[in-house]
């Protein structure tokens, strides 16, 4: 493993630490942070974002399509995830639950499986 | 560094690379595997997967807002990155280039740097 | 007013008439209608259609500014309308509330106004 | 038909002739108007608000499911219809192209012909 892995890692579980320093319940200052002041304002503001980096990462994507640039798109999903953090800390979650469920699925049976029932879900009810 | 971290870590990578393997110029079969399918599809079948996943995201959040499952909010979120992550191999890209500009703006100053000048564009441009 | 408004108009009307008819407390049968189905399932069903079918918008817009048909964008703006009408029909909503609330904007002032005074609001708050 | 009816027609027909005349090209001044300024933004502006508009609509959806008062949710579904129309207008289309487009879907046979051929459709591909 090398160490740009862990100095990756450490930057989720920073980034998650600095949202959490973030919460005005922790001192975090709504007029001095932008997390600070999505915090406060409370979920509304935080998930509308999330379809709002959602759309702008679709966006970007088909950009690159047509000749965009590919760092645009990291930028988008690095600001999807960034602000699925936010929503995250709020709910008193942390990016390694995610990754977690990330792993209990990973693994070739274990993502085909869950996509194929899922699959056989949809065959049944045509959803 | 926890071996937690560490597997956290393999996690995405290891999804990464399973991902990659599902490329149908790979070897994977449309037939078969669910990335595979999405990947044959091409872009407009797992962006709309994005789209669809955030809405999902938002959805579990407000439902824990009533007392719903926050564990249903963790699954959604492994939804949209896992979702995120089947474009940015379309697109050549990696997760830890998503990692790696997260860390470019960690730290408070880049943080918070960032999202002033959004915020400071936005008055000037009202958007 | 020409023949072909007034069938619009009776479009919407008849549209929502129909929605209203498939509610499974007006008979509406979840294994042969598509809507039924939807408003059987309950609101995370068709709230995640909206969610999707405006993912879809975006990318018919984003291919028409490269070619693509313009008939595939109306085509997804009437499916993100009409899921639309099936989330008002749920909520005992009808399309006329919407074109009412539409009309309130309407005129060179009143639109403006909303809108300046959201610009004015984000430039206080830098949302 | 009720005046009703014919006023509320009017109130799309007359919302796209102003989205109509905010078109830089026609003279619509971005300094002054919300609409000339996102339509002198280009797509991406307006497009991302569709995005951000399809969420807010959700969330208003499911605060009424929670006691949320349902006026919140039309206001948001006619920023989402609103937003579509500045898009329609941008690529040369208007709202009555979309209602013409939900005619011809419209009747049971249609409207439910067309939603078992995409079920049919998911069946076979399991998408």
């Amino acid at each position: 493993m090398s160490s740009t892995h862990i100095n990756n890692l450490d930057t989720l579980q920073r980034l998650a630490d600095i949202i959490e320093s973030r919460k005005p319940a922790n001192g975090g200052d709504p007029e001095k942070s932008y997390v600070s002041r999505l915090l406060h304002k409370g979920p509304d503001a935080f998930l509308k974002k999330i379809g709002e980096e959602a759309t702008e990462t679709v966006m970007a994507a088909k950009d690159v399509d047509h000749g965009g640039d590919p760092a645009k798109l990291v930028y988008e999903v690095a600001d999807l995830w960034f602000h699925s953090m936010i929503a995250l800390a709020h709910y008193g979650l942390k990016p390694s639950d995610v990754i977690e469920e990330l792993a209990r699925r990973e693994g070739l049976s274990g993502l085909e499986e869950k996509a194929l029932r899922k699959a056989q879900h949809r065959e049944l009810t045509g959803d």
